[in-house]
């Protein structure tokens, strides 16, 4: 047995990933490099590249490969347990996938694409003018073609789940409300307890590109970034893509006035890169396969926030980096000065720039309110008082303008409603990860009390890579995001690690001031 | 009429340029940002695009496109002459290319691929071990497949001149020969001329990179670039390319000791780069059509010369820029200082750091070999020896090793042969232009004697770029490089202008030592 079609279809996915990987070469050229004058271009490019990836992905030749490697699969005598597993579950994602793009008729894909591109355009004009009623119209819109998609999906999920299928893989509303219930009831109290305590701000004082760039390299060089397999460029918004087995890109950007946005967007971008320089790249499962891909966008979430909050916003290491930040100028005389610039905790309006104790609050609005709009009428039109109520409530801030406020995001303006919940869960799975790294990590041998500090004292970060690698990036899409974190921390994923975690912090910041 | 043939067979133009500036992208990318690691992985995206491109340029639907636009153009009743004989011009053109891909077999295209893979990797080899004797039997078979692919092209005209058409359309050898001897016949002796007058030398001091890349963004602002359509990068060899209808690209680099490297390289780069800005885009035309490019790379090299040797290497511009250069930390206390740093006039071994007096020599004896390799017989065992003899006789000077003799330019190992000429005719073709555009503006009512010189003095290149856009840029490829200099010069292309620039200029400049 030579498993011929399973080396057919792996050419066959090969080849789409080629496609996809030019698509995504001239995303992160558009978003680096590229003159404004050329967008309309590149628009054309993008489209003929996407229309060629969707001719592949929906073809009579794939479908037939993959009905007849699942055939040849279950003929296959010299394969053992695990290999054939892993086949298997490749296949049953590829089948999956398939499906989805199958059952969508071709008026809904063409109506969906310019609905978004509508919708974004629109969006860009009302948060300019900070007059929502430009927008809603086409959120409307939106709202309306996602659940017309998903009933074409016919998936036994509700409306809102089968939209977030694509970033959480099984993710259900039940589940989603066990895990965020803790933090509805213990986020707005802890925010409570910390107004009272005066906060160090870093207003005031900047950083100059240069040195900022400065930082950045040192961080990354101090991380073990392999330059030949790695590029860093600068873009309005940073992000982490990656072109090829062996091409990881990352980009970040200097922003007036806040001295840390590009150094902590730069540790976080790296976590996002790590993991994906960690997923499985033997043969057969090499970049086109499923097993070779992110599980889940929660999971990836986890990686770049273990990097930007265990360790570039950990005392520990404001205690080893101080001296080059106060080298280019920051005002920090030692670790803890540093530490508490680092480590703001203010409630504010804006999602992105919110602190980790807050940044939840932000999530659990989205997450309801994009349910409600999905599946429970919520109407367009009582958006913003909706937004502008629970902000209240639960951050005790009030937007002045829908700008600030329900029209912050980008997300709901490109039809994206399902990945919102992926940014905490992301949190959540970083708690609990930490703790297992922890435990793991005392009974291999670290004596400390604190062995990820005791690490990142040592400047020894290697040894935390090597963790997430051998337990969490090597999976691939082997198992779902919850099954991951079961295997490799021995419990069920939950609040309490992350709760734990911020109280902690609270404690040590408070009694710090 | 509608002309329904004519615009989808725009469509399908748009289509495969779209996927060609896609290929360019890449090739962008992967020379100016790309980790070293990711080759592999791009070479694969490279050839599948190459193989998608190569698809569409010989499909039946293109060639019944062209022959059924052919068809519909003679039935045209609403056309103008001029429109109908544009369209007939991009038709001939389109026809033409699609013969020469149809008539080469498929076997000699992978042989050919395949043994320009093997040259490349092998004269890098050769060229650091300074080993002729391991590049020369993979020059052989480049060789043998070069002349196997004229013989089927099939043309009217001898092997050289057949390889060298898709560089300069309709060069017979016989014309070359009329442009270039009285080269052969004068530069010797020029050169001679000047040995004994001293030069002054750039030795001994340097600028650093953020000096140098200042000088550059000085140069390319106050020559009226444009930032919406244009970007700038870093690359190990400096060039310039076009990525969309408002997308150029151009790249040069900071070379150790050599202050000024960078500084003619981008002003270099950018003559390219105004060329094809200047290409025509009205709608029918734009981009994918034959009129819409370059009609040669002689033009094309007019252009890049003009502006690095008629305008910043001109006295004039120095007497401009001295200060900025100054100011950056290079020795110069005025224009004179700074010009004849820029102009150095020391006969060397290499091409590409030639000054303009003996760059000519090196284009000749390359000529002269790859006529004798393709067409004469010689041995490709005893090319090292006719070097190196020629180098003697028509400069006076012998490498130490092929590495510095045969081995130096990069052409031969890719199997280019027919594409040196187009160097030294370019020199030819921008001081003819040159000569014209003083005419020009002369009578267009500029008083002074040196009307290029009043408009650099006074920073209005802007009336060069004008007078270039208008005469030169916007034929694009209506008409052969020969035709386009009769057209615009009233003469047919010569040696004399050139001539007398080198004669006036060598003797500015040892009036001036």
């Amino acid at each position: 047995m030579t498993s011929t079609i399973w080396l057919r279809l792996g050419k066959y996915l090969r080849d789409t990933q080629l496609l996809g990987s030019i698509h995504s070469t001239l995303y992160w050229d558009q978003n680096t490099v590229m003159p404004s004058g050329a967008s309309s271009w590149r628009g054309e490019q993008l489209s003929l590249l996407a229309k060629l990836l969707h001719s592949r992905q929906t073809s009579h030749e794939f479908e037939d490969l993959i009905i007849e490697a699942s055939t040849e699969l279950e003929e296959e005598t010299f394969l053992d347990i695990t290999e054939i597993s892993e086949r298997k579950r490749n296949l049953d994602l590829l089948q999956l996938e398939f499906n989805r793009q199958k059952r969508l008729d071709s008026k809904l894909v063409v109506d969906l694409t310019t609905a978004k591109t509508n919708g974004y355009a629109l969006w860009q004009e009302a948060k300019l003018n900070k007059d929502y009623e430009r927008f809603a119209p086409a959120l409307k819109k939106l709202i309306e073609l996602r659940q017309e998609q998903a009933r074409q999906l016919d998936e036994p999920r509700s409306c809102w789940e089968t939209l977030a299928q694509p970033f959480e893989p099984d993710l259900t509303i039940k589940r989603l409300n066990e895990l965020f219930n803790p933090l509805r009831d213990s986020l707005p109290s802890l925010i409570n307890e910390l107004k009272p305590c005066s906060q160090m701000k870093s207003g005031g004082w900047d950083l100059d590109k240069r040195s900022q760039h400065n930082l950045c390299e040192r961080l990354l060089n101090e991380w073990g970034r392999d330059e030949n397999i790695t590029s860093l460029g600068r873009s309005p918004h940073p992000f982490s893509i990656t072109l090829g087995p062996r091409d990881f890109r990352l980009t970040s950007r200097v922003v007036k006035g806040q001295p840390f946005s590009c150094f902590l967007a730069t540790a976080h971008e790296w976590g996002h890169s790590l993991y994906e320089q960690g997923l499985p790249s033997q043969s057969h499962q090499w970049f086109g396969w499923p097993l070779g891909q992110a599980t889940s966008m929660a999971v990836h979430e986890s990686q770049s926030l273990f990097w930007e909050n265990r360790v570039a916003r950990s005392r520990d290491f404001s205690n080893r980096f101080w001296k080059y930040f106060a080298y280019e100028g920051a005002p920090v005389g030692n670790g803890l000065d540093l530490w508490r610039l680092l480590n703001p905790l203010v409630p504010g309006l804006n999602r992105v720039e919110a602190d980790e104790l807050s940044y939840g609050v932000h999530i659990l609005i989205r997450t309801d309110l994009e349910i409600a709009l999905l599946e429970e009428d919520l109407d367009v039109w009582d958006l913003p008082n909706e937004w502008n109520k629970r902000y209240k409530e639960l951050l005790g801030v009030t937007p002045s303008n829908d700008a600030e406020g329900c029209l912050q995001d980008v997300h709901w303006s490109e039809g994206a409603f399902g990945y919102f919940p992926s940014y905490l869960l992301g949190h959540l799975i970083s708690a609990q990860l930490s703790e297992a790294m922890a435990i793991s990590l005392k009974s291999e041998g670290t004596t400390s009390e604190d062995p990820l500090g005791q690490c990142i004292r040592d400047g020894n970060e290697a040894k935390l890579l090597k963790w997430l690698r051998k337990k969490v990036h090597v999976y691939g899409r082997k198992v779902n995001a919850e099954k991951l974190v079961k295997e490799v921390t021995g419990k069920a994923l939950s609040s309490h690690a992350f709760l734990n975690y911020l109280e902690k912090k609270l404690e040590m910041l408070t009694s710090s001031s």
